[in-house]
């Protein structure tokens, strides 16, 4: 397990750029590398600059902002492309091919055996220019496993920094991605990366698995934007690793996902989706009876993410049919009511009954709270 | 690997209700059971009768609906409890209990010899009742296995149908799921549950490995609502078993799936999140000119899951930077346009440069492709 020796390559400028909603202005890239940069991450992915003119001049433009993180654009394996890449005076290049017989035959059209030349070329060319370089293929997972190995004992040799693994549609598993990435781990000695998407629901617990197996880099963007509905989101791989261990992502600012999510979400005309890891509405909240008296005895009974690690805070909801007299005496005592045990279990059950008959509110239980604690003595 | 024969145990109506947002009347639940039982999940549980009035009623109103599911509800594991459930004429009762240091210590503060005296006497009672009995675990990760696995033997001598293995906090990671659910599949004959919660992102590989491991049974809910961020999504969970292969859930009507979600996100008063499974909005949709080149060729290049089979389409789109011209070509063939080779790529430059400088609608291409087209031959 290399879990404690891991870096964050961080693509919500170049993954994220190809969510169906996404478009960054070069002031919205800024504030959105800003931010990262912030935060901890170690690496910044930018759009190709191939792509467009301003996708070129926004290489330029990043990669003179003295970010502590290392700047990176994402480009074919070509050499025109990689010549471009350099040209924009970014710290690294992520080269990618399409590996696997549908890449091959309906995107590029080349075999293994062109692949392996233009890899060689590009990446020796790559090397010689001083820049960080990542040779990736593409649809790894349904990719011949002996073919990746091939093509990257060949830039390995060339001393290539890093080589990637690419769920490019999101079809692999934990048990598949950690399989792959332990037999690139016994056969290479360079870094690996893995970019995971989402399709199947797994970039988060596949990102984990790349990361037991030996992987060294991880690609997020911010809520998972990407292609299609996306790859490992940044706040949901924080927080896979944090539940492993805290210590594990102490380096990061962890305060800060909520202000990338909520701006990324902002930007790209989204809403932050209900359920989304920490900073979903929902995230933190309790409200089956069970589960809030034991909350409020000891929050770590149902969170095993605390919240004020995230510069945020639990919410108890009360005012429903699954609650519980814990609750009721929880929310009770936040009031400063003296209530006893006995009318604390009659009110639950008061409230159990109205809740039963339509949605309640925190006002109906506190005014049924207030009206039990001013009859005390009447 | 028992993935060819597993059953969903759907929970919208018991775990889904501990969503914060949730409040489901008797008609509404009524329609969420008919439409998952027209999609095909094998049971449905529902909230413990001992919540409040209507939920008791709740129970026994489903429990009569004749559906194709059988219909189970969810209770603490004691007497009582377990008596009302029976009570209610559902066709069997999971019965839950905390196990770790944590839940014993702040929940309900009973032994391991105490839970196992009480685990007894109630799935005793329930078998000699005749429902489908199950028992599980609460917080079944972070207990120690041994008290588990003793636990477990002795409610299977008791002839147990099912045991339940509960992620509760959403710890867990695929390997752990694999290593516990294998452990015991090793010591047990009966079936084995896994219910999910996906605080770290995970809920949908551990029910799959899970299900490597022999689990039989998993929990699943509408959109993943729960306590908290909520446990394995249904859509997400049929989307992984269909990455894998789709004749592992034929058995579902799966263009139900966009109703259902619809039709929960509505009544929970949520979005569906834009990224999710299946259903989100970005799903099939396809942006940068390497995918869409592609995906134009042959959509399994870049499409695990196909549209089609869940009843929606893809959408490649084309107004936008990152666009290549094989898919403005593909945009001008919709439209009947001839427009040559040479043409397109230049019109894809020019479609580059005009998405630099601010959001570009599909109207602004369709715009530029018909005045090329009939500038042609002027």
């Amino acid at each position: 397990m290399s879990l404690e020796k891991f870096a964050i390559i961080e693509s919500t400028l170049r993954e994220g750029e190809q969510f169906v909603n996404a478009f960054f202005s070069t002031a919205e890239k800024i504030q959105i590398a800003t931010l990262l940069d912030t935060f901890g991450v170690e690496y910044l992915e930018l759009t190709s600059p191939l792509a467009s003119p301003e996708s070129y001049n926004d290489c330029v433009t990043i990669a003179r902002l003295g970010l502590n993180a290392k700047i990176l654009t994402h480009t074919r394996c070509n050499l025109e492309d990689a010549k471009k890449a350099v040209d924009t005076g970014v710290g690294g290049v992520d080269v990618v091919i399409g590996t696997s017989s549908y890449l091959r035959e309906f995107s590029h059209g080349r075999t293994i055996d062109q692949i392996l030349d233009i890899a060689q070329e590009v990446v020796a060319y790559l090397l010689s220019q001083g820049v960080e370089t990542r040779f990736s293929t593409e649809d790894s997972l349904r990719s011949d496993v002996e073919d990746i190995v091939r093509v990257y004992r060949a830039v390995c040799a060339l001393g290539v920094h890093r080589v990637g693994i690419a769920d490019t549609v999101g079809v692999g598993t934990p048990r598949q991605i950690y399989d792959l990435v332990a037999r690139l781990r016994q056969e290479l000695t360079c870094d690996i990366e893995f970019h995971g998407h989402n399709d199947s629901g797994c970039a988060i617990a596949n990102a984990y698995a790349a990361l037991e197996a030996g992987a060294t880099h991880i690609d997020t963007s911010v809520l998972g934007i990407g292609e299609r509905n996306g790859i490992t989101s940044l706040g949901g791989f924080i927080a896979r690793l944090y539940a492993t261990d805290p210590a594990l992502v102490k380096k990061y600012h962890l305060p800060l996902i909520r202000n990338l999510d909520s701006l990324v979400a902002r930007l790209v005309r989204v809403d932050i989706p209900f359920n989304n890891y920490i900073t979903g509405f929902a995230s933190f909240t309790h409200k089956a009876g069970i589960h809030a008296k034991a909350v409020l005895n000891n929050p770590a009974t149902y969170e095993i993410l605390r919240p004020e690690d995230f510069g945020l805070t639990r919410y108890i909801h009360v005012a429903h049919r699954l609650t519980g007299w814990n609750a009721v005496k929880g929310r009770a005592e936040q009031l400063g009511l003296c209530l006893d045990d006995e009318q604390l279990k009659y009110l639950t059950s008061e409230i159990k009954t109205m809740a039963d008959h339509g949605r309640l509110t925190l006002d109906d239980v506190d005014a049924l709270l207030y009206d039990a604690a001013n009859s005390v003595g009447d």
